[in-house]
């Protein structure tokens, strides 16, 4: 199986690898189709590491897929071969405590693509649980299935926000997060989203996706803009999806009393809490890790024409050019979002 | 001042009136513009009463209401003479025990227009609360601002209901306070709504509103088309907007394990319910009694094009002609959704 | 294996039956120490049936148990052979998709105790889900333990009640579920609770059990009380608990504007319920299907000695008495709770 | 008006000063019997500030207050004279949109006792609305009705933690704060509190108020303490109110996956915090200011004896002692927990 292979050495290559799979009664085997590349496959190719995870052993990079059902298991009711269908990349233990209390995505013990020691997908097939494989709306294409992942980040922490209908939002950050993020406050009902960040073209595409009102904090002052848009009481949510420290400390002055901050970005490093500022304004304060049960409802929302991530695909690779991809993904060119890699038919 | 009033003995004219109102330092005088015609303001044109509350005296009809300002209380700040708004028709006493607690809806005290002996607003003017009144954004009509208030139902069921993005949905009961909840419905991020009813006019007017399913339960399986759009799972929540006494009853049906309904619609008779059958599922069963702190937000929705009332507003009468209107609203076609009339400029 | 069995003829035997078990890795085997006695086990005895779940085949009775482990699957690790223990009933599929939800109580392919075609635990051994295993406390005896079942209902229903401290509850029922759901009420923060029964001895044993205060409807009004105890205002939350068709349809009149009810008890029939009352409440009924989640609460609360349900344990026969013990818990006496089998050593 | 007075260069006096106060319909005047110190009343006495709020005039001190009822206006009905009250001392403006969400702690406009210019109540009398005050149970003291402000706030931490009845909590800090939070948590339903402090004899008193562990961090871990008492899986809920900047940054190590922390205490600087530590457990994060809708909450829960602070109030003043009162306050002697001051008859 020709796979994209990242070394202990940091080095990546196309190469034959043996990833050993076996096709279990509940499981379904799948020809990948599309591939996209998420930051932490860069931050590994990079780095070599995120937290305790270290690429000490060649690992298969590649989280964000679709393809095509070739096989099924025995107890398989739901799918089956020749189904076009997206995939959950964590697999938890569905007996731990955190799975049987809903929040699978919090066990520890999930075992997740493209994490040390876990292969991704860049490769030609993968044995998956039925359970997490989603099958895509025929008005869904393959390189929008594999858009789910990202989105349902998203997705998630709108859901947990608990946005109602009519709220308005902040979102810091129009990066790949920050923009599936605006997509899905917007879907999940807020009627205004305005979106800071500092590189024009990204805030520029952000414009073109709905009711979002783009704020260059290189030069507008989002506290004013927040002001004016919600009358001088505040966003009702701020969602931080910047990573940076300097907006994940400062998101408490544009939120409205009673409110509501999400920290969906991962900052990478500690950061500088006013918690005086939060608590006069009883700030709540959600934290989200992946997500657990939003990539059915993402699907019926692109189905439904509620959310359209093609926009947001803005670089497409073979994936005999993957390595390519990755170049360019490092670089991280200021008109990119999304780049996907497409596996051989 | 001509008023539209019904008297005790349920005759209906325009006729001089005295209403007395004297403006307060935190009150705004508003002439009024649009005035549209309820289910309730017809109801008490037919019966005279709706529960305790009896028409004793002469009433002025009318609590859908939009207009222009003329006047400001001293102490106003928000709001000016010129200002296109909407209002609420109801005001609680601030210092009583459910309005502090946000839930100003309950307050028993409350005085809620063309509500006995409250007088509504089919009138040249009225003097309300400057925080009850509501501006409208430009892009919003006189009309679609006196759809504010049935809208308001709506959306206040979708808050109670806490709909998560890609919920589905069924709505029970395709009249105006089903149509509004089902735009609230898609607005507040369901991906599909499924509305049922029996009157096939309704329900094709439904099917232009955005991604809702009729269902005309004179010929159609509710059960059935609710199951093969959720794949055997049913609906997230269940939005009884009919009234009805067997609708009231059997929605647990549809309704998906851990699933929510809600209770919109007044049944004119108590509702023989399975309780069981909600028990099976552990379904949480919301009420509904008008709304609270959704004017902004509904307004705010509809600012950003994500609701539109105006195919709702299906007949249009002269103040001059209002007596006319109720006669027309009285025998309820099947083609027309809300009534309103427009009073002299 | 001598064990208590209901034939489908509804005679009742101590007998020998062949109950096949193979130990899985991720099981234990217990041998039986108690077991209380259910209605829903003196609803089979006598009528064969419950809804959809029929005796047509022997069955062992029982599923309120406490043991002692005897031995341990070769995956287990919170357990050891020599653990005193209490079980959950009920063993879900937990792939299914309510069970992924964290509702794993409403897995329509749930296999629980005592429920045809699943036998109970009125037998020498079983084995049983280490998930679904509980450590009794050293201060927590087996008859307490086999009191977690029952009181699993009543601190379901506060969860799902989301009490608030110092809320003030009305109790309808002061039979089992009522008295283990007041106590679950107390402990879950609430500063008063008022019970209501018909049955002088069981109104009389609540008084016992904490700040309780029974009502006798039969010749006090509850109404009354309730205004009494709250100032006018109504209880925060109702729980009926009595499955009488007559309290689950008037529980409204005792609720606080914004308050919540809850169905515990499963009426026999359908309830005529008046959701106007509930409508200008906005009353929130939530509905209670077994437990989920909480049998380890119960465990640290009894230990905490924040629930004690030892005065609920009336009467406590040898399992060679069992058939005696039926006929005793099917007259329903007065001054009778919770009747216990205990096992033979 | 002989009154506690704090002048602008920080000298305190028990002196003249005219307070002009004119009862309303809906006030009530009230005699002070016992009056508590908090820490921000001995803060304005050693800084003269906190935040914003600067003594520029000279300022009675004093807000955790309980006294006499001598007058009522006009309109109040639920009080009468001779009504030992208690009373929140934060007045805020009903009509403010705050306010009409229900959320009165968090109206910017709120005018609250011995915050500048708004004088305390370490004075003869002070006239308030009858809303904010609450009638003391005959059981409940004087000396404890005036601990129901600090009361509050650990009651309000706790409903906005949203215990569920078994929750296992931390608790930081075991000053005033800390332990009205303790006592708070056990009320609402936790089986289990551990209290982390550095002075033993806080601890020490900390253990006697119910199922409290203390654990002193100066030779204790309290990560190891938190892991044995909840078999690794870590605390449901953490409340921090030490305002300690390393408290309040570490708290996610004892929290469980899906757990709760609360920030009650205001550290007085800004907390670095580790948000990659919240978010793998999905941490939610309220933060509290002062409270809302729980004085009569906290009231009952005392008056069933669920509650009991007397043991808190270790020091008592007569009010001619009161310059020495605030001296021994501001040693902040290990022994002392609350110092409150007792009003001339």
């Amino acid at each position: 199986m020709k796979s994209l292979v990242l070394e202990p050495d940091l080095s990546l290559n196309i190469r034959e690898i043996d990833v050993c799979e076996q096709l279990g009664p509940r499981d379904v085997r799948i020809k990948l189709h599309t591939v996209g590349i998420c930051g932490s496959d860069v931050h590994y190719c990079m780095h070599g590491r995120i937290g305790p995870f270290v690429v000490t052993e060649p690992m298969v990079l590649g989280h964000e897929a679709a393809g095509v059902i070739v096989e099924v298991g025995a107890l398989v009711e739901h799918l089956k071969a020749g189904d076009r269908v997206c995939m959950e990349p964590g697999i938890p233990d569905a007996n731990s405590r955190a799975s049987r209390l809903g929040k699978y995505n919090l066990d520890p013990r999930v075992r997740f693509w493209a994490t040390p020691p876990v292969h991704g997908v860049l490769r030609p097939e993968v044995v998956h649980p039925a359970s997490y494989t989603f099958k895509l709306p025929d008005s869904v294409s393959f390189a929008e299935g594999a858009m789910v992942e990202p989105l349902a980040v998203g997705m998630h922490a709108v859901a947990k926000a608990r946005v109602k209908p009519g709220d308005k939002a902040v979102v810091l950050g129009a990066g790949p997060i920050g923009l599936v993020t605006a997509l899905a406050t917007l879907a999940g009902g807020c009627s205004e989203v305005m979106i800071a960040d500092l590189i024009e073209p990204k805030l520029a595409l952000a414009a073109t996706l709905g009711a979002i009102t783009p704020v260059n904090v290189g030069h507008q002052n989002l506290s004013d803009v927040v002001r004016e848009k919600t009358d001088g009481w505040g966003a009702d949510v701020v969602f931080e999806c910047s990573g940076s420290t300097q907006a994940a400390a400062c998101l408490f002055d544009v939120l409205c009393p009673g409110g509501t901050a999400v920290y969906v970005g991962m900052p990478v490093e500690p950061v500088v809490m006013d918690i005086v500022a939060a608590q006069v304004k009883e700030a709540r304060i959600e934290t989200v890790f992946r997500y657990a049960h939003v990539y059915d409802r993402a699907l019926s929302l692109m189905e439904a024409g509620r959310i359209d991530v093609k926009p947001l695909i803005t670089d497409t690779f073979r994936f005999s050019d993957s390595v390519d991809a990755f170049e360019f993904a490092k670089q991280m060119p200021a008109t990119s979002v999304k780049v996907q890699i497409q596996m051989p038919v």
